[in-house]
């Protein structure tokens, strides 16, 4: 059987998510997101393309670096408004039976034991449908307005959430038995006392001594996702991560390099080379013809907003690119900020960019490979991903909400079926089965959620 | 035309919610929590019955003052397991398009930045149905496990939702002009930055300098609910309530000079007597005749568990009840805790009650007035209430989970609307509007949400 190609819908719950500027295009939906339609259409969409997972992208600020103000980002709507991104998990999950949810949560403003049973809850609601993009928030935005006063330093950072997720595994894994709930109406014991753990933790960070308010859902522990770039990010994703998501692809030697260590690390941490499945962004632009895709390319790249996706760079790397000159090159404003983007740009081998031209091909997907062409000359691309790049599947990122997906799913997931390099049905109805095969509904045995401590042993 | 009664469905995401034991009722549901079916169904129920709302109570620990054991709740399913309360209402929301969602949220555990956030998103995905019902929590099980220590001490807590409810309510009324998101294709400006306002909050125990991340939703602020016995409690929801649920019901007197308290509190505070909604708690059972409905009663009375009901009074008043005689005479334990429970059942001038029968008689309804009879004659206790008692309508506590509901909206609502006291259609789509009259979108004029600073005047 040929490898299988897997897909996640990459989204967050605002205006034009992750291309800024695009809400002007006239196929553009996205100021609908706050309709329930909107989320409930978008995921029978995505359960038709056989999709893994709606992943709900989010932070908890605005953008305020650039010009050192949140005005370019209020006006060109980059990722403000921005509303919560699990409240309407629910209605998505109602209107379809297998497709899984992704959002992120931050672990920096909600205690263990809130997060834990929000998603306890969830994967009781979904059926076993949900994941867990975790993140450490890094937006001094958030922490002025959450109580942190200011950021937690970013190693620091890491360190703290080893401990959260030590924390949440023991509630997920630990406290409650897998046969505690009786609900035994002739002796009239609903949960069994000798069965549900106190946790008993006591670290650096959290204490909890408390057992979980939840029963065992169908994973117990959410399918655990995240974004790591950093050195103790990767650290971090090799030991807990069970699917990564990256911005890494449009050089294939860079994404073998990338997929390559992530799973030496993932065996170092005692897992499996393919327990961590690795999602890097996209996005694809059909046509019927490549020139006609070449066509789209251009028209969508006319609607980016120049001074958004500034404000989003900026936000993103902590540099103000207002006080760049649009129109210079590239490699002559790196002196005082050589950071990944410009660094990118800088080195091309095949033209010379100015910070205006690099900044708008940024800002479709945030920086994400544009793959354009044919429907085939997309799957063609997208094999040569999972195949030579090691990649397990991508994450799609929009253009435009929702014709992004539906262009996608209608002209790209038929050839790829064809080929018989992506699934015709579902195999399973949780989402980790899903994604690791019928089964494994459970983190595996090799897991950190698993290991840490001894099962039900955490109260002796 | 005759004096409207209103009704919201009262529950709270667990197995047996407000009647311990009652989870072993051959017609109980409520182990079926964890689904969205049962969510879905009864908000469908309930809307059918032209309810206000679905009322969702919430804790986030465990009882555990009982023999300084949480043993006992777990054994009989005494609010744990225990859900997310707002994770369901999206799916609830979109299967009905009038019926409103009040969940209960802790202003202790979640930072009012973030909460602010929540509760605008769902009014935006409701369509303009949320309310939030304000809690300070109180129970050390909470605390311990969330990062606090110890619980806030209980005038302190107030004093601390007082500055929470400035900072929400400058997120929500003051920081966004009503026009400030223009989504104009032609100037590429989608919010306008001039109409955006940092709140620039910091008081006491809050620092908020940021603007709200989300538009204005339908409501803006959520309809606000409060259940207020302790002086401070009474007081808060003077200012800031416009629900405002209370167990006092079974004794016209006492609920009359409640009603008149409250009201006279709110005009002292500025508002009109009737800008509070006053909704008794009440469990109505309901038979074809009188002793039906009492053979139904001393049926589901059968149900309830001691040692469950006394788990939950002991976590409510903090008082170990494992050390009482089930036997004594409530009036000859009250020497060391004369609370207000024990004094309620000890003061009775129709019946000597032991520890047991008054247990088991809070059990069903947590000590919520039982009206039970004929539905003429639950409708005419009813009546009584709201005209003689003042009382605006009712939370209905359910017995067992739906049919308590069920039999409410079968038999008692058709004789209230044939009678002209209940409403045969909804007013309008908003939850405020229905409470408070068609075009009642928002907070009134004389309401703190509008009053504590000048509308778009944060920043100045």
């Amino acid at each position: 059987m040929k490898k299988q190609i897997r897909f996640n819908g990459f989204t967050l719950n605002s205006v034009a998510p992750h291309s800024p500027g695009l809400w002007r295009h006239p196929e553009d939906q996205g100021q609908r997101h706050g309709d329930l339609d909107y989320w409930t259409d978008m995921a029978r969409l995505l359960e038709k393309g056989k999709f893994d997972a709606v992943f709900l992208a989010d932070v908890l600020g605005i953008y305020d670096v650039y010009g050192d103000s949140p005005d370019a980002a209020i006006e060109h709507a980059v990722q403000v408004p921005l509303h919560n991104t699990l409240l309407q998990i629910s209605a998505m999950a109602a209107v379809t039976e297998h497709i899984g949810f992704a959002p992120t949560y931050s672990a920096t403003y909600t205690e263990p034991y809130k997060l834990a049973r929000d998603f306890s809850t969830l994967d009781h609601l979904t059926k076993g449908r949900v994941a867990w993009n975790i993140v450490t928030s890094y937006l001094k935005s958030e922490a002025v307005n959450l109580g942190l006063g200011d950021q937690i330093e970013h190693d620091k950072r890491y360190d703290r959430a080893d401990e959260y997720m030590d924390v949440v595994y023991k509630l997920w894994e630990h406290s409650w038995e897998e046969d505690a709930v009786e609900a035994n109406r002739e002796t009239g014991v609903y949960s069994n006392p000798d069965k549900v753990h106190p946790i008993n933790h006591k670290g650096d960070y959290f204490s909890v001594p408390g057992s979980h308010l939840v029963e065992p859902s169908p994973q117990r522990t959410p399918v655990l996702f995240q974004a790591g770039a950093f050195e103790k990010g990767k650290a971090f994703a090799a030991k807990h991560a069970e699917a990564l998501f990256t911005t890494l692809a449009s050089d294939l030697d860079e994404l073998k390099a990338f997929t390559k260590e992530i799973r030496e690390r993932a065996v170092d941490a005692g897992r499996e080379a393919d327990d961590i499945k690795i999602f890097p962004g996209i996005v694809p632009i059909v046509g019927r013809t490549e020139e006609e895709a070449q066509e789209k390319y251009e028209e969508l790249l006319s609607y980016v907003s120049y001074e958004g996706t500034a404000a989003m760079l900026s936000g993103h790397t902590g540099v103000d690119f207002s006080k760049y000159d649009p129109d210079q090159y590239v490699e002559d404003v790196t002196t005082n900020a050589s950071h990944g983007f410009l660094k990118k740009y800088s080195s091309s081998t095949t033209r010379k960019w100015t910070v205006r031209e690099a900044v708008l091909h940024h800002g479709l997907g945030i920086g994400a490979t544009k793959v354009v062409g044919t429907p085939e000359q997309i799957a063609d691309a997208l094999e040569a991903m999972a195949n030579e790049g090691d990649a397990d599947g991508f994450n799609i990122i929009q253009a435009a909400s929702p014709v992004t997906f539906e262009d996608f799913i209608e002209h790209v997931v038929p050839v790829l079926q064809a080929r018989g390099s992506y699934r015709t049905e579902y195999e399973a109805s949780t989402l980790r089965e899903n994604l690791f095969g019928a089964g494994r509904v459970r983190t595996s045995n090799n897991h950190p959620s698993k290991k840490s401590v001894g099962l039900y042993g955490v109260n002796v």
